[in-house]
């Protein structure tokens, strides 16, 4: 390819209306334009950097023997009111109406359609198991959409369904796809982090999602330095403290702190660290109000506090007035000591001794209080968020806290959708049985943003080498009426495409300063520059995209330095 | 590939709902399962088929320099109100809305959308020409969806939008493309051709069709069989005969002829050949009545009749009524002897003879008729269809008739959309100019059903070497518990593969009767079979899909008869 024949359409100005860094530099270089909100056009050179996500996705995903198929985009409502998804799905769900008014969706996912295939294909065991995909154009209706192609309402994902017998097979194949998925991600050079994750809305038993690490990420995760373990930040276990709280030294004493109710006011009051102060927060119960008790650097976790059995479901935190009349002070001054409600204490939390905490009086605080002497322990659990620096959860290694960007997700459905729609075939003893399903979901244009938040510069983008949409960009110097340059370019560009290294030449015949900027904008790993000078020495000018020193080698040595790559 | 770990799913029954052949040989097959009217689901067989037309495609399309892009499959409604389209378009386009009440239709092609991106992309006559292309899924609300994918709503195009700073360039990049596409289909191993059309709704200077001849086409089409000349039926010349009328040698008769009205009729009755009768026809004019005069046994091409001059744009019969009022008999009788309206006489009537022709009167018919001594004659045109054996209009060779699918189609656009969306470029003066544009599309899910249409016997379906899902089944009698013969088809497999050669083992243990009939109705090319005995001997049985009898060769000449495919 020569640039001199492609499109290349790279723009100065960092546009007005993007959000966040990925979107700005795909705007810039070129690669997207908008249509509509959340409806994207991928340029030539977009498309190129897509074409290569998904090739490497269809690569692993032939190779754990996945069958590749081809769904329609338009649904029939009729297989969504199986479900009943129609409504449940939400705003999300693009509702059509064809000419003769029968409803349909532009399809945001395929459960109910690769269900309805099953049953109509499959009868027997025997034909089992299977794993279907497709690597097609989704619609999700978002209410805002935003963040470029990382949150568009039309984008390309790779799904794939898979059908079995038993849960134990679900399990294998669910296996064999988080393989897969460790392998695509890993191919494409990218930082990730499988997390266990909560399965959320499309239900079923286990889960995990593919988060790449960076800045801009909407999840936080929590990850071992040294393990595979990782979590979304809400799932993550705060691991006891292997000790058990110290015997108390302190007498427990009532002091005056008037203004004082953050655990910020009453450690810079009193002089205490922050891990020395009890947090104590007041949410609904089942029954009343339950109190929970963090360390006063601790946060809470109210996913996990939702699941304790104290609390109806979801963690809500009690009004002033409620807390006022029942506990007869106001928040800010609560603590556990001579509370009559259930007091449920954070594994952090119940291991300090001689702590300062409120006196359930307004206006005053305990120092000196221990929880053996001093007070009423419900339960002691896991309520509080992990922070870096925390035991990881398997043993080995400490956490990290990171953001990250979901990418990828394996789900272990069970029998829902097959038991909605009777997807069943026929075991060894000739028995009916509903399925068991597995779903694997990867947002294909989703990775090039995400590849793009975790990999740039000032100066543009920096593709990892199996993204980019070249793997070298061969600069010619003044292009124009030389026929020595063009003619070593060309036949650089041949040698490098019989090694299977992708190149492009850069015969635009702009400024050296223009053209490399353009270069290292639209991100290409490496940079080969021909000039006449360099033809009578045999040299190329070599320079990395991640480097700011130019190379200058013989001509063979720059070969085989990219041959290497 | 191995079948038993493959979704092959063929059925005995023959589809009750399937109108074509191609339909049910896909449906009988398992290549497609109908999920609504006109809306399919591709199993993995089918998937293979189109996407190894698809790579055709886009290898084509690449080497012929357009660039691959992707535009979204949403668009929105402003747009088409600026070509005034969203009105004109039709029922076939499907109109959405989406939560915020927006409108837009799922694209059935991208004219406007490819234009408003040459606008915003385009800035200077330097940058063309330019020639885009994607290979997307687009949907058409048809009235009334039938054949299968061959008239399917939602289908796969490849469509591709050339611009131009003038009409030159633009004729330039046809004839690319026009080059590109018979390349395309002639890979693919289709007998078709490259078909003279009416540009039709897109509008524009000169279009071509490429057209799969098949028994089952729409469209009618008159080809040469020595050259390349081929165009549409209601577009192809008849050419004047090289001969003129000979001398009158028979006096011009009355007969009576009390009930005979039809060609045949009048044949029959007076023993004459309808080659020897005029067929009059009396249609509406500009002003009054015109009579159209032809051979017996040619018939009216109403689109070659709608521009003459006499005619109104349109070629309408005259009621019964005023025939009788104007010419003073019935519809039936109706001769150019006499006669005061227009008389318009096709090329090969014009060189008759003492002719049979209606005398104007009821129950009356001459016979002995000559022009130049009986009647006026306003003009001598090309108002007939051409039939099989008429001579070539290139000169070159006569005139065959065959039936096409349309499955790619070339226009010159011209200024139309670029013109109505103001799409301009600065040409070297500086100056904006509107752009001119050509568009290139390929059905590339229909060429799927044409090429079955095209390749079919009772056995199923015998595909192109180019489109097969496998060329090669390599069938293994009796695979279970027999390591030998499994072996000898995983390496026979895998050195197959080396040679590019995409074969399959079947290796799923059916009877021998039931394997076979699946890989032909399937419809690969080349079958092996690899039994114990064989082993033994060395040999493989091989046998074509087109053939009826097995060759029984040693494994070295079986490979080279593949490799010579």
């Amino acid at each position: 390819m020569r640039l001199s024949q492609f499109h290349l359409s790279t723009v100065k100005e960092i546009p007005a209306d993007a959000d966040i860094e990925s979107q700005r530099l795909m705007l810039r270089s070129g690669m997207l334009r908008k249509l509509a909100a959340g409806i994207y056009t991928w340029t030539p050179l977009g498309l190129r950097v897509l074409r290569k996500v998904e090739t490497v996705v269809r690569e692993e995903m032939n190779r754990a023997g996945a069958l590749e198929m081809l769904m329609p985009s338009i649904q029939p409502k009729e297989l969504w009111d199986e479900t009943g998804r129609w409504e449940k799905f939400g705003g999300q769900l693009l509702k059509i109406k064809d000419r003769a008014e029968r409803e349909f969706c532009y399809g945001p996912t395929h459960e109910e359609v690769i269900t309805d295939f099953a049953r109509a294909e499959l009868r027997s065991y025997k034909q089992l198991p299977l794993n279907f995909y497709q690597i097609q154009t989704k619609f999700r209706d978002e209410i805002r959409p935003r963040f470029g192609v990382m949150r568009a309402r039309e984008f390309l994902m790779k799904d794939a369904y898979s059908f079995h017998l038993t849960p134990e097979c679900m399990a294998q194949t669910y296996q064999v796809m988080f393989d897969a998925y460790t392998r695509i991600f890993t191919r494409l050079g990218l930082q990730f982090r499988a997390v266990q994750a909560d399965s959320g809305a499309i239900g079923g038993n286990s889960s995990h999602e593919f988060q790449v690490l960076a800045e801009s990420g909407e999840d936080a995760i929590a990850f071992s330095d040294t393990s595979d373990f990782a979590a979304n930040i809400e799932l993550a276990e705060a691991v006891a403290p292997s000790t058990i709280a110290p015997a108390a030294t302190a007498a427990l004493t009532l002091v005056d702190t008037p203004k004082q109710k953050t655990i910020e006011e009453i450690s810079g009051f009193l002089k205490v660290d922050p891990t020395q102060c009890l947090k104590t927060l007041i949410v609904q119960g089942r029954d009343g109000l339950v109190a929970l008790c963090l360390r006063g650097d601790h946060e809470i976790n109210e996913v996990k506090a939702a699941k304790l059995a104290e609390l109806p479901g979801e963690s809500v935190l009690a009004e002033e007035a409620q807390i006022v009349k029942i506990i007869g002070c106001k928040p800010g001054f609560i603590g556990p000591i001579g509370l009559t409600i259930p007091v449920i204490v954070d594994r952090a939390a119940a291991v300090l001794a001689d702590f300062v905490c409120g006196a359930n009086k307004d206006g005053q605080h305990y120092t000196g209080a221990n929880w053996q002497r001093d007070a009423q322990v419900t339960r002691v659990a896991d309520i509080r968020k992990v922070v870096a620096g925390d035991a990881s959860p398997d043993g080995h290694g400490t956490l990290k806290i990171a953001r990250g960007i979901e990418v990828g997700h394996v789900f272990q459905l069970g029998q829902n959708y097959a038991q909605a729609m009777n997807a069943t075939v026929l075991d060894e003893a000739g028995k009916a049985r509903v399925m068991y399903m597995g779903c694997y979901g990867i947002g294909v244009s989703r990775i090039v943003a995400a590849a793009i938040e975790q990999n740039f510069d000032t100066a543009g983008i920096r593709w990892p080498e199996a993204m980019a949409p070249w793997q070298v960009a061969i600069c010619v110097i003044n292009p124009k009426n030389n026929a020595e340059v063009n003619d070593a370019a060309t036949a650089l560009l041949q040698e490098l495409q019989q090694m299977q290294i992708d190149a492009v030449i850069d015969d635009r015949g702009l400024r050296p300063g223009v053209m490399f900027a353009d270069i290292e904008l639209i991100g290409i790993p490496h940079r080969l520059v021909i000039s006449e000078r360099g033809l009578l020495a045999g040299t190329l000018e070599y320079r990395a995209r991640a480097e700011t020193e130019n190379q200058v080698l013989p001509r063979a040595e720059a070969i085989a330095l990219l041959q290497r790559h």
